[in-house]
């Protein structure tokens, strides 16, 4: 029997999530639900359905997976849905993730489900490999590097400012950074210099005054050595209408006196959000097997056991990966 | 309470869990437990039991780390042991890791324990790291590389060559074919192509048989392209006397028509022996944890949650690591 999922949100995850499930035997995609009112046609030709009438599905979907954004979707739907479903999201506001865990679990338990919360690759496997890393190697540090790749946080930032009317912005981890770190300098490093960003801008006014205010803004620019392209909305289309990103995580740490050991992460994805939809999927068949042992509650990707990953069997995975 | 530690077999393996332990605020050394019948000396002046005592240590220890050999002794040691302790092995024989596995599951569930099985890095993290990259994106080719770095079964293997007084055989990935691989070539290669063979050889007279005895031995060497060095033991001594390795797993994915997506973990180790220990150090503690919540059997690197790893709790981890 197939896991039976539903998508919440068909924005980019959504759309990646619908793709990536045709890579998943074990899996079909049953209906998208939506807030939009009408109009909604999906690839798949699966059912569409508004949230509101969510309820009426609850015994026809094994695992939602949850698409909407951290800023104003999961903080409302994700305690809704986990009383009605199964789970899984990207919740990625980092410094409400304690908050919004325990809000979760209590109305997964209510509900008797199970919800894998921040799953994705920053948080999620990025913190996967930290704690992997600082728990194999205690004695050393771990270094985080995100690029080169676009940042959606930073590229509404800079739309948000008068006058323009697209942008995207790059952030580019810093390679001399990088390479001090592979090298065993063990260096402190400020945010300057770990990493940079390029912004691609299209704007048909005011320029200058527009670019001071990109390279002055708080908390997204300010710290950081910016460098601001304006160019045509058309050649914004033509190279900049991807989303690749990726990043390294890296630990250098020792044992003994003087040995040292370098633990290394890294993606390279041409794709974002179809990067993460895959693994949200994959969480998607934890989160159905946990649930079928009878457990309840939400989990974080530090919680599931990796065997609960994969679509083989146990014996068979022993036999060719191990 | 401290997790008490028993290390069985004191050589390179156990010499670096009595490094490591140093690096684990949770963890005691209790005892070091060996076949030697007298002379042994422990570095952290810790008792040296005879392994026909073993039994009588039952009480004492939470996790017996056994660092023997997996030709010889984890075979029969790990079986016994398993009765009497919770356990942690870094049994690497590939072909026989199923067998040893349903032995080590019997034993421990007959004495209550729990025993996790083939711990290091490969197998151990490279098999961790293999089932999460082909389960998270399932359309898709996964290489493993191994070096640069000393392989002490291939180096045993040319000490046992009549005339040859020491040797050292180093692994050496091949740069080209993973300079392929990450470039997205998904390219089909020979064991050849992948990676070289280089021999430091001491030895009196008769190199050139020597030399071709080594480039022709079934299995170790005849399907690589193999270099011979002979040179004085002096030297050898001097210039390769560390145990260095490492190596690359190299995921290249496919999401969608067009996306690809490359996920790759990377090893750089000073000393493979302190390594593999420390990561033995880890796995004891989600060994100690899963047994305390009255958990038995033989568990592998693919059953254990993240979380058991960390020294520190869930809260903390979540809100510094997530």
């Amino acid at each position: 029997m197939s896991i039976r999922i539903g998508i919440c949100g068909y924005g980019n995850m959504g759309r990646g999530v619908e793709t990536g499930i045709s890579n998943c035997p074990d899996m079909e995609l049953v209906a998208v639900f939506t807030r939009r009112k009408s109009g909604l046609q999906t690839k798949s030709n699966v059912p569409v359905v508004s949230i509101d009438n969510s309820a009426e599905w609850k015994n026809k979907i094994d695992v939602m997976i949850l698409c909407g954004g951290s800023a104003n979707d999961l903080p409302i739907q994700g305690p809704q849905f986990a009383k009605l479903f199964n789970t899984v999201d990207s919740f990625d506001t980092h410094a409400k993730i304690p908050e919004y865990f325990s809000k979760m679990d209590a109305s997964a338990k209510s509900g008797r489900n199970i919800s894998i919360t921040s799953i994705g690759w920053d948080p999620g496997l990025f913190s996967l490999m930290r704690l992997y890393m600082g728990s194999l190697i205690p004695s050393g540090n771990t270094y985080t590097f995100w690029g080169k790749g676009v940042s959606q946080g930073h590229s509404d930032a800079i739309r948000k400012i008068d006058g323009v009317t697209n942008a995207i912005q790059y952030t580019v981890p810093s390679e001399s950074a990088i390479a001090k770190i592979r090298n065993g300098e063990n260096p402190d490093l400020t945010t300057r210099e770990k990493h940079t960003r390029e912004c691609y801008v299209v704007a048909e006014a005011d320029k200058s005054r527009i670019e001071k205010e990109i390279k002055n803004m708080p908390h997204y620019f300010d710290e950081y050595d910016t460098t601001v392209h304006f160019i045509s909305d058309a050649e914004l289309k033509e190279n900049h209408g991807s989303l690749p990103h990726g990043g390294n995580v890296i630990h250098i740490g020792k044992t003994g006196d003087s040995h040292n050991h370098a633990i290394e992460f890294s993606l390279k994805l041409d794709s974002n959000p179809e990067f993460t939809a895959s693994v949200l999927l994959a969480y998607a068949r934890a989160a159905y097997r946990l649930s079928e042992k009878g457990e309840t509650g939400a989990r974080t990707i530090f919680d599931i056991p990796p065997i609960l990953l994969a679509a083989s069997d146990a014996a068979r995975i022993i036999g060719e990966l191990m």
